[in-house]
């Protein structure tokens, strides 16, 4: 329970209304009750707002008579509504503590107040910084780096001398520095290439379920801090993404590419190895890059369905394109020629 | 090994031939022997009917007489083979009991009959239900329901508070209840949001390996009862995804997107967030859905590959083709203007 | 550390400089120390020969005069180069061993010196040839066979009766004979059918991350020899891969396709069920197959992004093409008709 005039202090926001008024959690404004704390953001949601039951919102100033619950006056709802959140539900973490069934290898050096939970290993001279939470399940290698206060959940695989930063969050079956996809053919065969180089994450990284993050070929593969990763992403070897750059679930990155900061990129999303994405690019879900990106912008390729015969006839129309080009141009050729003549 | 006679009873079958003849095992009309159950579903064997070796076939009134082995003759000769191959292939279940490498909280509820495999872990307050298998290396976390005769196999992982229904299967690798993608830009970082909502799974859903369905935000991710998912899908956060639906395998699907009963969805797929899919649609595989479906129908937006120097005029003519139609709407304007030039 | 000449002489180069000078790793022409060894392949780099402070490089005949540091002159230099870095960084095997924690059933035949790891079980009549090495937290099932000196990663899963090759290497997360996708439709619901057919893997086969291929719902699922997987591939029931294909990251399969010998299948690519693909094709990433290949060549239907406006343009332009196409042909009539009449 916190009390309203200490949550407007935590989170910095202006208070309208009874400052002893006390919430537990946080909801939707529809479903709200009076022991939650809700918010607007999205003005499609204001007429929720004059309805909601909540106990009181957090609002932007032109909202700040949206409501007679109370309110608290913030710039921006909706980072303002993430931090009051992470308040009340704070992340419950497991006592620390070693389970008896996991395996840590006597060179491993564990902080004293990690916790490592049940059938998990940690490879020779792995350093766990204090407060790094192990679920269960979880495998750390050899000469790994995990950063103070990072959470790996059940089951992620951490192969060896890889660096994981402060503060960063992996969740299941997560694997960080498997080999990357490098081979030469021989002429009759594919030869591997032996890979290498290492993973490293900087800090407040989050890495989505069951995506994997490939280990450099001969330098490193680089996630600088603060880059939000989603479910199922692909991420190839010496791939290095810029700090606070954001991407959504099914995204495949090819090997070498450098993606800049602060980027956008959407679910299903393809790039291709080699290229350079410049800082603040977005790219729309479903598109694909394939060349370098110099200019900060939105990007797309992706097109959104229609019904099944009416797409087909744009299908069959796209596919004599090139001679519907070619018929044209004839067509302003001779109607040129034509009025050419009429004119002579 | 099943008589005809009673494997037709338990099919509810018409049967033609030998009521005696024994079936051990089902197989392809080309490769079946005389103690293989084969089917014809698809017309386009036909042939193969007139040749097969098998020891009895099911199919439908049409091809009663397309052979002289023994027939069971059905409506849908593809669903009582379904049902005849479960009666002659049953599920290998291990048998009931806990291994002990395996680690479950005292305060977690299992019934006496369920399997639990090795070093597979239960959290607390977790309860399973009757007759429920659990594989090696299975996370489940504290205040999970687990319904009855619901299988996870190795490597699965349960996040805490989800709830699993009865007959279930989820295959190796799946990730139910990890965060959802929620985040608040601050201005300089993002800011993560709690996601406390859970994951709800209906009765009799499959959930192919390595697919991850994330937990609610704030209310629920919803798995309706029947569900059929493929493998490596992502399901975004407060999803809700309606009975008897099938998705293939790689689609994903943002969050808060609900899709309706008995939809089929292609493999590949992508579906935007915060859209409603009705009830009966057909989305092709490799298509993208970017707005809200009211009408059932077959939707589609995929493009077939073509030899690539095809493909690349045509890319190139798509390119040109504002520049074109311009063109052509300035041909018919001039054309226009002429043809009435003289006529007056 | 290698003497130059005894390099030359195991990838069987000719060596220009000193043989007895000595290289104790690999790393880019831009990198190198005196101890690396580094190499030429991609004539952009050719700018950096010339500067490069490496200990030695491979270089093809062209090059033998590019740089002063000693060469080692090779017909395919990327090839040469593999082989090197093979020879100078060994892969780290672990110590022969069974670990205590491992869950091995008794009927399990497992040679004298494979090492298996932490929390890994091993299933009942399942062989593990000789130099087998099984990760920790590794699931196999019953009935496996594993060839000799495969490698299977931390957290990997393999399914009953499934059987892998010689020298083979699976990546963590990867789940090898979950069910493949099958159900016929009742009317009211989905009725699983029982996939009885296996995964059978060649030899010298590489499977990337998180990547999924599924057994066979009567025939078997097959991977032949010599066929390298990246990571989150999905390969459906009674898929066939010939010899030495590649496949890039993030691409699905659909069941009972076959895909030739020595394919090369870019990322993020999709493949219809049911078709043929022949040898020496090649798919660009991010296009999709739908009919059966019987030419080879190189197959494509991806669209790069442009600019989101320019490419809402070509969209729009791209939906009314079958109305554009319409206006032309029209034109096309009008104007012969005008210059048939002209002419009359």
């Amino acid at each position: 329970m916190w009390r309203l005039a200490d949550l407007a202090e935590a989170i910095e926001a202006e208070l309208l209304g009874d400052a002893n008024a006390r919430v537990s959690g946080v909801a939707t404004l529809e479903r709200a009750d009076s022991h939650h704390l809700s918010f607007l953001s999205n003005p499609r949601y204001r007429p929720q707002l004059i309805k909601t039951k909540a106990g009181a919102v957090i609002v932007a100033n032109a909202d700040r008579e949206g409501t007679q619950v109370p309110r608290l006056i913030v710039n921006n709802p909706y980072a303002s509504y993430a931090r009051a959140a992470q308040l009340l539900h704070p992340e419950k973490r497991p006592a620390a503590g070693i389970h008896p069934s996991a395996v840590i290898d006597p060179s491993a050096e564990i902080a004293a107040n990690c916790s490592i939970g049940a059938h998990s290993s940690v490879g020779a001279h792995t350093r766990l910084s204090a407060g790094v939470v192990i679920g269960a399940g979880v495998r750390i290698g050899s000469g790994v780096l995990i950063g103070t206060d990072t959470r790996l959940h059940d089951n992620a695989t951490i192969y060896d001398d890889c660096s994981i930063g402060q503060r960063c969050i992996l969740h299941s079956g997560v694997v960080i520095g498997a080999d990357g996809f490098g081979m030469a053919w021989s002429g009759s065969s594919w030869i591997k290439i032996p890979q290498i180089g290492r993973v490293l994450i900087g800090d407040d990284v989050e890495v989505g379920a069951n995506t994997t993050i490939d280990r450099g070929a001969l330098d490193d593969t680089v996630i600088e801090e603060g880059v939000k990763l989603d479910n199922l992403i692909q991420i190839g070897h010496n791939v290095r993404i810029g700090a606070h750059t954001v991407i959504a679930g099914c995204t495949g990155i090819s090997g070498s590419t450098h993606i800049g900061r602060a980027c956008r990129i959407g679910g299903g999303v393809g790039i291709v190895g080699h290229v350079e994405i410049c800082d603040g690019t977005t790219v729309s879900g479903f598109s694909l890059i394939t060349k370098s990106i110099t200019e900060p912008g939105v990007y797309t390729s992706s097109i959104p369905s229609q019904p099944h015969r009416t797409w087909m006839h744009t299908l069959a129309a796209l596919r004599s394109l090139p001679e519907l080009s070619n018929t044209i141009h004839a067509l302003k050729r001779q109607y040129n020629d034509t009025t050419e003549d009429g004119q002579s």
